[in-house]
C-alpha cells in the first residue's frame, strides 16, 4: 500500500493496469488496495487512460486534496512550505529567525505562517507535518536531544505539540537527514540507495542513506562527523575538544581564517571586501577565489583537503555509491569539489572509488523542505489503517 | 517462515503454543507454516510439551537430520566444521594452509576434509555451505574481488564450484563479516542489532552490523578500515599508500616494530625472546607487557591509540551500540582495550558514547566458523519454496 502511494506521489497519475505492472501486483490485489485508499481519501479516480489495445483502464492519482506542511529550521532561518500530495509547493515562506530564541517563539512563528497559508485558502486541514531542526534528534521520541546550538530545545516535545496543534502525524528529524531525503527525492541522488549527504554550513554534518533508508544510529546521532578530529594541534572547538573537522573547516572557521588573511593583507581580495563592507562571509572567499586570489584558493583547498581526508575514511568504512556536498559552503564550488575528489580518490581503495561520484547538491536551499515533505507524506501514508 | 526456523535453530525445541506466542503468529497461520516446514524436511515433531493448563501442545524442533558445512579460510589456516540444525559442531578440523597456494589447492583440501567427515558418517548430504575468505567479496556474485593477499583468487567462482560439488546453496563472504555474524549468534554481541566487529590480525578489517543485518556496502567492501590513513608521514603500506592504519598497527606492523626494539636493546624482554627463539610474534609483545616491560606496553598503547582514533571517527559517523575487538591481536588484552576505550570516549560526543561498551570477542578463534554456519543455515532456509 505504501508502494502504491509512493508511486502516485512521485510519478503522478497512472492507469491501474500500468500501476499493477510496475509494482508487480495482481489485478484483484491492486483493485482491493486502491478501493481502500480511495475510501481513506488518499487516492482519487482521474478519468480514463489512453487505450493499450484492450479494455481502457481508469487513471488513478494521489488525492488532490492532500496537504502536507514542510518546515526546515536552520540556525538563523525558518523555511515553511505547504505542498500537495505530489509534494508540489503551493506556498513557500522563508525568513530569518534565530533558533536560540527558543522553541516557544520559533514554533509560534511557524504556527503563524501556517495559519496565514490556511487563511489564504491553501489548505483546510493538514494531513501531516515534517520538521527538521539543526541538531541531534531522537527520531523515535520526536524531540531534540542535547542540541549544541539550540538552547532551550533539549527534549522539548516538538512532535507532541505540533501533532496536538494540527491534529495529524508529525515527523521530527535533524536538518541533514531531511536534506539527504530531499536530495534523493528530487535531486542528484534520485533513486540512489546508498549515499552520503555532507552539509557544510555553520557546522558540518552528514546524512546517511543506506539500503534505501535514512540510517540514524542507535541514539539518532549517526552522521555527526563535524567532531571527528583532523588536527590534534588545531583550534579549540565549541564541543571542548581540539582540532575537530568543523573547527578547522566550516562556515564559521572559514570566516575566522578569512578575517586573519584580510587583516594581515595576505589576501588583497579579502582585505578590499573587508574594508568595503566591514565583514566577511564564505561568499567573499568564493568570489575572491573566482578572481584568482591565491590566498582564497588556498583557504578553500586546505579545507577541502581536511574534509576529503575524513570522507576518504568514511568511504573505506561505508562503501557508498555517491557523495553529495550541500549546505552554504557548497557555493565554494569546483575548487572545493576538485580538492575533495582528489583526496578521496587517492586515499580510498580502487574497489570503493571505481565508480563513486562526488557531486554538488542540486536542490541546495530547497533540499531541507523537500525532504521534510517526503517524511511528512510517508508518515501520513503509514497511518492509514 | 524464516523467523520460525531461526527461533528453532537458536533456541531449541519448543511447544507450538509457545512458538506462536513468541513470534506473534495466530494458531492457524503457525500450523500451516509448520506443516510446510515438516513436509520440506526442515522441522520435526519432538514429543509432547509439559502442560500449560489446557490441552497439551506438541513440541517441534529443527530437523535433527540437517547438516551445514562452515569454512573459515585465513591467510594461513583452514577451519572446517560440520554442524547440525542447531549449529552444534559434529566435527571440527583446523590446519595450517597458505591461502597463496591458490583456490584450486585450498578448495581441494576443503573438499578432502568434508569427504572425510562424510566417510566418518557425520552427514549423508549437506543442506548448505558457508565459507569466509580473507579478502573483499562480491556477496551477490559469490566471488572474491581483487583480494590483496589472495593471488589467483580474483573472481574465482567459489560459490558456483562448491554449489556444484555439494548440490546445495553456498554463501561466500569475507572473514570479518562472518566473524561479526558469529559473535552476534553466540558471543558477546548476542542479539545486538548495531555493532562494529574489529578484527586485528595480520591486517585490520571491520564487520558492520546495522539494523540487525550485515552491511556490505555497494561493492561489498564496506568495513575496509585497514587502509584509512592515520599518519601521513608513516610507513608505506602494502596498498602503496603511506601511513595506513594497518601499516601502523596490525599483527605484521607489531612484529616489525618489536624486532626493532629487540635488536636495539630498548626492550630487554623482547631482546631475550628474540635470542631464544630467533623470531618474535604478537604474543611475545603481550607477554612482555604482562611482565611489565615498558617498551612492550608502549607499543601496545601506541597501537591502541591509533586504532582508537579511527574508531572514534566511526562512532561519530555510525553511532553503534557496541564495539567488539577480535582477531589474533585481541590477545594484547586489557592494555589494548584500555587505550582504545580512553581515546574513543574522549574523542566522540557524549550522546554516542553514553552507553557504548568496547569489549573483546568471546568466541575468538571460533567466531568465523560460527558465522559461516549461521549464513549457511539462513541460505538453506531462504531456499525453501
Amino acid at each position: 500500500m505504501l508502494s502504491i502511494l509512493r508511486a502516485l506521489r512521485d510519478d503522478g497519475p497512472v492507469s491501474r493496469a500500468e500501476l499493477g505492472d510496475r509494482l508487480g501486483l495482481t489485478r484483484p490485489r491492486l483493485t482491493g488496495e486502491i478501493e481502500r485508499l480511495i475510501k481513506a481519501g488518499f487516492v482519487a479516480e482521474a478519468g480514463m487512460a489512453a487505450s493499450r489495445g484492450g479494455r481502457r483502464s481508469t487513471l488513478v492519482e494521489i488525492h488532490p486534496r492532500l496537504r502536507f506542511a514542510a518546515v526546515d529550521l536552520g540556525a538563523g532561518s525558518i523555511d515553511v512550505e505547504v505542498v500537495n500530495g505530489r509534494l508540489e509547493p503551493l506556498v513557500a515562506y522563508r525568513e530569518s529567525a534565530d533558533i536560540r530564541k527558543g522553541p516557544k517563539a520559533i514554533l509560534h512563528r511557524v504556527g503563524e505562517l501556517l495559519a496565514k497559508a490556511r487563511v489564504e485558502g491553501v489548505y483546510g486541514r493538514l494531513d501531516a507535518v515534517g520538521i527538521g531542526v539543526p541538531g541531534p534528534v531522537s527520531f523515535r521520541d520526536g524531540v531534540p536531544v542535547s542540541p549544541p546550538i539550540m538552547p532551550g530545545w533539549d527534549r522539548y516535545p516538538v512532535r507532541e505539540l505540533l501533532a496536538r496543534e494540527h491534529g495529524c502525524p508529525v515527523v521530527v528529524d535533524n536538518d541533514v537527514n531531511i536534506m539527504a531525503v530531499g536530495e534523493r527525492h528530487g535531486g542528484v541522488a534520485r533513486s540512489v540507495d546508498d549515499f552520503l549527504f555532507v552539509k557544510i554550513g555553520t557546522g558540518i554534518g552528514c546524512g546517511i542513506h543506506l539500503s534505501g533508508d535514512v540510517y540514524r544510529g542507535v541514539d539518532g546521532c549517526a552522521g555527526d562527523i563535524g567532531h571527528i578530529q583532523v588536527d590534534a594541534g588545531g583550534p579549540t572547538c565549541s564541543c571542548g575538544n581540539t582540532g575537530c573537522l568543523e573547527a578547522v573547516f566550516s562556515g564559521a572557521a572559514l570566516v575566522r581564517d578569512a578575517l586573519v588573511v584580510a587583516r594581515s593583507g595576505a589576501s588583497p581580495a579579502l582585505a578590499e571586501r573587508l574594508t568595503r563592507s566591514g565583514e566577511l562571509t564564505a561568499k567573499d572567499v568564493a568570489d575572491g577565489a573566482a578572481e584568482g586570489d591565491v590566498v582564497c584558493i588556498k583557504l578553500i583547498r586546505d579545507g577541502g583537503r581536511r574534509l576529503g581526508e575524513v570522507l576518504a575514511s568514511l568511504v573505506s568504512f561505508a562503501n557508498p555509491s555517491m557523495i553529495v556536498i550541500g549546505g552554504g559552503l557548497a557555493q565554494l564550488g569546483h575548487v572545493l569539489l576538485a580538492e575533495i575528489r582528489s583526496v578521496v580518490y587517492r586515499r580510498s581503495l580502487p574497489l570503493a572509488t571505481g565508480n563513486l561520484p562526488v557531486v554538488l547538491s542540486e536542490l541546495s536551499g530547497r533540499a531541507g523542505v523537500t525532504g521534510a515533505a517526503v517524511l511528512a507524506s510517508d508518515a501520513a501514508f503509514e497511518q492509514i489503517p
